[in-house]
């Protein structure tokens, strides 16, 4: 990454997001015309290859432009970013076709794909999910209710996970173009944060495809390594939000009169600023290892390959636990240091607080993550830490 | 108190909160006719002593009342017991005509009353107060800006603490009828929980009220003996609210399915809810012991004494820090036990933290009550527990 | 209660525990005449009931007496009130004969009783024990191996509980004197703290007593009733090393130099003191309701009856899990504050961080708990608090 | 570093150190014999540089190693590593004569050296330093009382700080061979954990040496740069220690009988692993990140300077905060595992939370941490992470 890469996102950041923030929160009806102003850059879907026309970043510069999106705005951020599950799938386990009809166009104009992937009765069970995938002739037709997907409104393209209607044990990822008849949006979710972004239930009504946007294996196993990126770039959602509210509470106690002086000077308060610091900065660490982790896979030539014997990157399920409940603990502290109006609209703590809140919930309860860390990274021996 | 107020309450909460969360949390802009409702119980007010024709229910009984309550709408709580900061004042404090002629009628007609103690500049620190109280003959004249104060609007009167415009060392607290010339409501705050409360930046300019409608005493010590019944019942609605919690999630694991079975009979949740169930418990027991300090000195014929000597009650500070912490563990629990549903406005999970995150904020934050937990509690050894 | 009888106790910690940490901590040979010291307050024992020559002082009163007794030292608390564990077991399902022969004597000389639950395979499911008790004629003939018990080798008689040999799934508790032939401590148990008491591996060999002293019941019934005092009283314990930690904190930071001035001055150190105070208060709360509700289960004339119903106390749970886990965070932050050399010998503290650590090992771990309390309190829903 | 270096301290901890927690903990009166055998590896003082005569590993590999050393004995690895904060002053700021009179030997023979910084009444502030370094014609006369240093007795030289005779504002850090008349051990410390560590109480009087064997620049910034390298090893043995505590609780819960099946099967369990494992991957993502922060300003010519204007590296502070933390979390679950055995000399894991506790202890708490993360890290807005 160029260093002017970091320093047009944080011009981005400034001049877009910064003290927008009831704005961002408000639930609006459109796409923020933000998303257009990031498009400037030149740095939408940064991570598409460059053989594809886009930039080839990194997963490790993700997480640094990342960083810096989420602390303008998660929501932002996440919209931002949210793509590569299905784009990563499709780079990995589509066709050269595929990639050329439907990767790079989003490179160029820098527009959004989704995958679909829970069921109202399969959240953190994925194994149950009920969409089906059928064969008819040289074609697919995929059926379902999907529960959570994100940006599939206005995306080019869904990723959509089924089982097969011919062996209800195999399951298949198909890519359907968003203008296929059959795509119903049955409602945008009204989330308690991350409100710039667009999150849908979505109804697929027998959509036909060619069978060829069917991608290679396991539909489940593909959306698992999917989301190894998204889960590393939703993890690096809180130390952006993190610094933020490192920020705000700096700022705050600057002007604070507390006794015959600032809260700035209050022992306590720099003991809660201190510990917050020593969190943010581990959380960075272990975010840019998780980054280069996955991008060590990613650099070899059987990458489709190792990503199908490893499945789930340890370092990105810690990754998403980690900065999870550290992010819930810094929103913790920040949310009582504001007194009274830290409780109303007026202060963007509440929002902060909200939109950390969604670290540990979404791709994965750290419920489900520590069973998985313990099955897959403890109980086999040679995997430990 | 007679089981069946107990009984009424219950049955309030049932027929007038339980599943109107929505609409609760919506802040309309009128007080809800819930209000109406529960007056209609004679519960209202139920503090209020026999003989001004109030029901002269003990702060342990009020404890019980407002764990209901809670359990129905934190909001809703806080609008029908706040008013015992200002009425506990004018009772202990105030004169026998002022009593007759402000409590009586709240006694009967289920009435509101306001305190106005803190400023922009004077948050925790309420020495540092700029209203001002000056002697004009027989009358007092009160001129300020209160920052945050509930019930205001529809209050029938607002005690409020000014510092004497004649010796700015001393501080006075006067009750100022609502229909006096003066009072102006600036704004209500848009606040982020208990949002079926009302909560008011309130101006005053030149009030004039009688010389006797100053309450006896220091203004500051008033305020700090007043808080301490509003403390132990701010402290009550996280009783209220956890209980609120670990139900719903009760409900939810019973048929959230979980590989061959469901939700409740993994012992992680099992784990959790016996956790939980223990920090409610525990809450309770140090609740209702609170309640029964209070209502020690109460009992007293020189409460008013007892008070001026003692301040603030040791255990209405350690009720509220312990149950704004606990509760606030518990709704980070409850946060994250209904997958990405909770994270939306159609689960009432994130209402109840919302919610839950006043009691660690409201009338003083954790940092302003341990620090006076330990001048007061932990200095003077005998002060220990 | 007398209140001399809580003066007698403080004089007895002042003059024979305080300042002997080292001794009570290096793990003697014998028990320390610290306990023919206590005997001579006239206390010893003194839950047994005036009608059997003892004190008949309730459990409320208990918390007070082992409250002072754990500030003196942890382990010596344990020795004095464990025996409750086999004596309530005795006065509620063991004959009246039973009762003049072994808790009268007990009453009158300050002895001790030992109940031997626990098993090498079976601790915190007790359903798993081995330990058999056959018929023989009017005898019974107990034979097993109990893992930990306490007290046993001093005691007076033991209570065992074991699994009938007619009916394996009956269970018995018997009373053994000491003296009876084939009892063999094999050995005493090094343990980490409270190391001024005294547990055991005990074996039982053909131990011969009159059928007539089997407890009337199911052993293991009885048993989960014993644990009820004992648990309230274990828990209890923690609040008596937490004042001592408190204490010994603030005379450190009297003296200790940080700055221009001392520990005591800063805010940090407030900060935290304040907040333990607060746990202490909690944590009193708490146990005086658990022995509350004890002792009005034990004030019915069915006592027996009720027990037999109820089995484990919902506060005798609750309190041993919050004053574990509240002991042990109290027990951490004492830990880091006496720096290099509370990390040697020479300071008290570790050794109060070591008795701390067994409230929440002792008697079933918090994961048994947890169980407990969820299955048996919080899935009942009219038993939820 | 060379693959097998790794594989050589696997090797010497299995062999040497397994199995033997009894005897490593049983502070026995001579260092033991494993330090022969650890030479042997010819890994010792594996630092120094390869001009040196030394291995001249890196920071990075340092962590490796005594992530390894320290799953084996954590006083063990404290002991093999504690010399690098001597070392590096001298490499950094000592005359090319001194290294190659003191250094070399270190790295040929396999010897220690100790630092001495900590008095009576300066622990956490070392500014408030009583021992004096006088000049006397071409020598240096150095007096005073250390309260903590490892390895003295058995160290080749002291480095000690002091402030000057002539300019008491000034501080100095002189090398003093061992067998320099005027050093007394007064003592060695009965530590409670790390008890294969050796640890002293150190009395100097006119203690001569060379005016040449005083380092260049400020003592007490001399040792500040030092503690760099030791506060990251410090945290480094967290990591081994949890490591070890994570598989004690695997094999233990192999067997370990729980309702039909073992521990391992149980939910509750695995959650409990799954998050110790995620923890302990964090910690080794942070701790090799600061060994190369640390590598990174060693690595450049003007190393000696940069660490001059730095001082304390914000990694080291935070890894030391947050591997002492962490641990310590870890620490409490493994010590909660184990049931009654556990609570026994009989089971290491109580040893293992001994051993832990001296991470958050050592070389400054986290009160003292905090407050330069926040001074140092915190206050210029540049160097915030």
């Amino acid at each position: 990454m160029k260093s002017e890469d970091l320093k047009a996102v944080r011009a981005f950041v400034k001049q877009h997001l910064d003290g927008r923030y009831a704005e961002l929160d408000a639930f609006e009806e459109k796409p923020s015309e933000v998303y257009e102003r990031f498009r400037e850059t030149g740095l939408a879907n940064w991570w598409l290859p460059e053989s594809l026309g886009g930039r080839g970043l990194s997963l490790e510069d993700g997480v640094e432009l990342v960083n810096e999106l989420a602390y303008g705005d998660a929501g932002v951020a996440f919209t931002l970013f949210i793509s590569v599950l299905g784009t990563s799938m499709v780079e990995l386990y589509g066709s050269e076709e595929l990639k050329k009809r439907y990767l790079a166009p989003m490179a160029e104009r820098g527009s959004f794909c989704a995958t679909l992937g829970s069921e109202r009765a399969a959240g953190s069970e994925l194994g149950k999910i009920d969409t089906v995938v059928a064969v008819d002739g040289d074609e697919l037709v995929v059926t379902g209710e999907k529960f959570f997907s994100t940006n599939t409104d206005f995306a080019d393209f869904l990723l959509v996970v089924g089982r097969s209607a011919e062996d209800p044990e195999q399951s298949a990822m198909v890519l359907i173009p968003r203008d296929t008849p059959g795509i119903e949006i049955v409602k945008r979710w009204d989330v308690i944060g991350v409100r710039s972004s667009y999150t849908y239930q979505v109804s697929l009504k027998g959509c036909r495809v060619p069978a060829a946007n069917r991608l290679a294996g396991s539909g489940l196993r593909l959306l698992e390594i999917g989301l190894n990126a998204s889960r590393i770039l939703i993890a690096t959602t809180a130390l952006g939000i993190a610094r933020r509210i490192r920020d705000l509470c700096m700022t705050y106690a600057k002007t604070k009169p507390l006794r015959d002086g600032v809260l700035l000077d209050n022992p306590v308060f720099a003991a809660k600023l201190g510990q917050m610091e020593m969190q943010i900065d581990v959380m960075k660490s272990h975010l840019l290892r998780a980054g280069r982790d996955y991008d060590a896979v990613m650099a070899s030539p059987d990458a489709a390959d190792l990503w199908h014997r490893q499945g789930t990157l340890k370092s990105a399920l810690t990754a998403k636990m980690f900065c999870g409940q550290t992010g819930w603990d810094i929103a913790t502290v920040g949310s009582e240091m504001f007194g009274g109006l830290g409780y109303t609209h007026e202060s963007p703590i509440n929002k902060l607080m909200r939109d950390m809140r969604y670290i540990s919930i979404v791709e994965g309860g750290d419920d489900v993550l520590r069973d998985l860390v313990f099955s897959r990274y403890v109980i086999p021996v040679p995997r430990r830490s």
